[in-house]
């Protein structure tokens, strides 16, 4: 009988070898890396002038290029192959890789664009990016576990209902991204191994859609698909300096994808796009909404993308914005507090309505979402572990603790709470009078690997089922900056003890060239006034 | 101590003290009734000739006649009040009756509008009735239980988000309507006693929102608010011969109602309006949406009234109709198989697209949904009849007949059984091409009370959350037509037992003057489209 690890390392090597021979990384690169690997594509010799060329482009402005026949979409996926492999050698982001079937796929589009003079679909030849647990026909799944690698019934036939959307569309697919174990970090560990932040590889990509950040981050893509049931968009996104939309979750679809945890409905995560510019979230959304996904879809609503109807009830042209500096039980880490100051500052030049947001029920709204994610009390993780051999890691261990199994009768209590919390916490947002909240997406810049044990700046909107949307400050981390040396014991009174565990995970050098990125959040279903802000508003911050 | 029949007693006689002795029928009237009691306001000499002309109007025509002053809001409320009172001593539809209280909200209305000049909103005085679970600030809500009439929690100290809406629209609120016991049954039979269908009192005017069908059929109300996760708004229209439409569930607000299992999400219930017209229905739908209630209310989703929304895909100006006779366990009785005929010649006369629409996997959907409605095996609506020691009825006890407590990891499962349910049958319905299904709404007329113990034709279409609407055909049970003779064993094969069960409950005498009614059904999210062919249906069918 083979053990986990030897079944682990076969795995890997599988994945490994997916990579042609041609665009791998000698062993002398490989052991130099920089930490900032973030232009390993560009510096590796490996790229043609003109890929790196098309590579500066957003999906929007390449699916307007190949629509213009200025690029073919076998040559933009073929770039973008390259450097995934490419970035993936560095920072271990992607778990399945099929340039083969997607230059096939991509020529097909070529020659329909070339017949009929017409492109299939608004994301004509545009590559995305699938994280892991997303059902692609035919192509791997684990869900972050060795047993569900091994798993028959979990390897997709046929496509999930974003993917078909997005096919629909003329996405062109090339590889699947690494999500953690259980798909419950804010970082990405599995029995793959660790994915890194290839802005400073010490540090974690987040998670859970962590080798969707990792990838995009590393310029291996340019728009993929994330999930998020705590953060698991907004969390890579911010420690990745992305753009990332989590929309109202029954906005988009769901089915055909699966979980950590089929059939838990009593918190409901949501689908969206992770990438590199305001826009392509809008294009990705809209793209997969015009196919009216809902008719095959029981986990969302009949709702098309309605642009027209973002509206800032309290701002006029502009939104009115609330800052929660905190959220009243961690201080985010020194750099975070100087991007959120940086742009209050730039928002208000700019002649925004911006006002302060009293953080409230943080706490409660944390341990109320904790009880709802594991019903069962971690059964179905700890037996898919169990299934294989394969250990639960820490970070899953310190997530899943204290969770109970629950009857029947206690889960509609669980529902009956979640919906009390929602309708207090959404009466004092309408309280104060803003269109949208802006705050850090997690109390600092990308963690050093396996020490993300804080969730609530972005899981308090998972509760609360509200709109986000992560942009990149265009700042960094800067040890050479005052502002960004660490909080020490007496420089201030801390919040609780997470607050001071959080200060003292903090180190200016370690932390290094960090992007700072922060968060902007609105009222549920009001998710076309989010992005219409998320426009303005990182636009306007953007140093 | 008092026992439980001492306190019900004690329950329905503070009920029956809420009716002014000016609007009691005398011993001889009560014990001389006729069988049809739908006139009974009219000829009971207690309304002036104003009263019985205003009640000729529906909902719409009455909002038009009191913003015009044609009629006070108070004349208006007075004389439904009056029916009310009059309606409720022959079939026991009222649970709560505040007449004053309605009079002093109408005057206040009558008043603004002296005032302004203006209506405060599309229903400015319309009197609309309540079921008992809705929410409306201090009244009762027994939820068909004892334990729950007695117990202050479950008392409202303020309005339930529908109520809200609706008050704000200008409705004046006078009575609250009966449910049964653990509302779950397809009649309206508690600790308060049987509601009787006005049309033939030896009937069940239907459940669970039978205490609504009962009023409205017996001339007591002109517009109430049902609810519907088995038939509930739609089964009581087809026994009392009404318009009904139970929306997708998630489009109408529930935050601030309670059920019979509080905290149940497997499978979610619709709230919905019962009356006399199409596009009543529709003015209390698009009347609620327009206070924009998923703002309050973490039960619904963010998505305005859009009639312009409404297109037939398959027929053109026209729906294309599928028709589906039966349900493949349980052929109709015969006046309901009349009255589908008669429908559809009338339709195919007026240029209807009409096709027959296969049954599918009936029974396997009302197997899953039984497994979803009591999740807990009734342990809590075993507790609560326990708590007052009144007893579980026999309709109760038919109902959760095998309910078992479970497990958060058996819900899990049964939320997956549950959508993959619905995605089969949607992708059948999808096959059919067709833009609504007509069926009737039950396998018969109203049943004799006690005996209403087939859900199918209804809950098929709460598993699938698909929704639907009911309206009369102006066809009654006729002993004297030989179509409407009973099938007697021999006359067709049984399509199964309890298809026999249900031909024996027929009996043409006993059933004379039950109104036949039929249900139109569409796909989820395609309200608008669904109410859009209500309108077309019900005219061309009306005979």
């Amino acid at each position: 009988m083979t053990d986990w690890k030897t079944q682990a390392e076969a795995y890997k090597a599988r994945i490994a070898a997916q990579i042609p021979a041609e665009w791998r990384l000698s062993a002398d690169v490989l052991s130099n890396l920089p930490l900032n690997v973030t232009r390993l594509p560009e510096t590796s010799g490996l790229l043609t002038q003109r890929e790196v060329e098309l590579k500066a482009l957003d999906a929007t402005a390449l699916a307007a290029a190949i629509a213009t026949r200025e690029y073919t979409a076998v040559e933009v996926v073929t770039a973008y192959a390259k450097a995934a492999a490419i970035s993936s050698q560095a920072t271990h982001s992607i778990m399945d890789f099929f340039p083969a079937e997607a230059v096939a796929q991509a020529q097909a589009l070529d020659e329909e664009l070339a017949r009929t003079g017409k492109v299939v679909g608004p994301l004509h030849g545009v590559p995305i990016s699938v994280k892991d647990m997303i059902g692609l026909a035919g192509r791997a799944r684990t869900c972050g576990s060795l047993a569900g690698a091994l798993d028959p019934a979990l390897q997709p036939t046929e496509d999930s209902v974003i993917v078909a959307a997005l096919r629909k569309a003329g996405a062109v697919f090339y590889a699947k991204t690494t999500n953690p174990q259980a798909i419950m970090h804010l970082e990405t560990n599995s029995f793959l191994g660790e994915t890194l932040n290839p802005w400073n590889t010490r540090l974690t990509p987040g998670g859970s859609s962590g080798g969707e950040s990792a990838l995009i981050a590393g310029g291996g893509s340019v728009l993929g698909i994330g999930t998020d049931i705590g953060g698991s968009i907004r969390n890579p996104c911010s420690n990745c300096g992305l753009f990332g939309f989590k929309p109202t979750a029954a906005r988009i679809p769901k089915q055909g994808n699966t979980s950590g945890m089929p059939g838990q409905e009593t918190i409901i995560g949501a689908v969206g796009p992770m990438g590199v510019s305001a826009r392509d979230c809008e294009l990705f959304i809209s793209s997969i909404l015009a196919a009216e996904p809902w008719r095959r879809d029981p986990t969302m609503v009949g709702m098309p993308w309605r642009p027209e109807s973002a509206r800032y009830t309290h701002g006029g042209e502009r939104p009115r914005i609330g800052v929660m500096w905190d959220d009243g039980v961690v201080l985010p880490q020194p750099p975070m507090r100087r991007a959120l100051s940086a742009a209050v500052e730039r928002l208000k030049a700019k002649g925004y309505d911006v006002v302060d947001f009293k953080p409230y029920r943080t706490a409660e709204g944390w341990e109320t979402l904790r009880s709802l994610y594991f019903t069962d009390g971690g059964a179905h993780i700890r037996a898919t572990a169990a299934a294989s051999g394969e250990p639960i890691l820490p970070l899953t261990e310190w997530i899943m603790d204290g969770a109970v199994d629950n009857t029947a009768t206690q889960i509609r209590a669980l529902n009956r709470a979640r919906d009390a919390f929602r309708l207090d916490w959404w009466r004092y947002y309408a309280e104060q009078k803003v269109d949208i909240i802006l705050t850090p997406a997690y109390p600092g810049p990308a963690p050093v690997l396996g020490t993300s044990k804080y969730w609530a700046y972005t899981a308090l909107f998972n509760i609360l089922d509200m709109p986000g949307a992560v942009f990149p400050t265009g700042l960094y981390v800067d040890p050479s900056n005052p502002a960004d040396k660490a909080d020490k014991e007496g420089d201030r009174a801390w919040l609780s003890e997470e607050d001071k565990l959080n200060a003292e995970r903090y180190d200016a050098e370690v932390f290094t060239g960090a992007p700072l990125a922060l968060q902007i959040v609105g009222e549920r279903w009001e998710d076309e006034m989010v992005m219409k802000a998320l426009y303005g508003v990182s636009e306007a911050v953007r140093v």
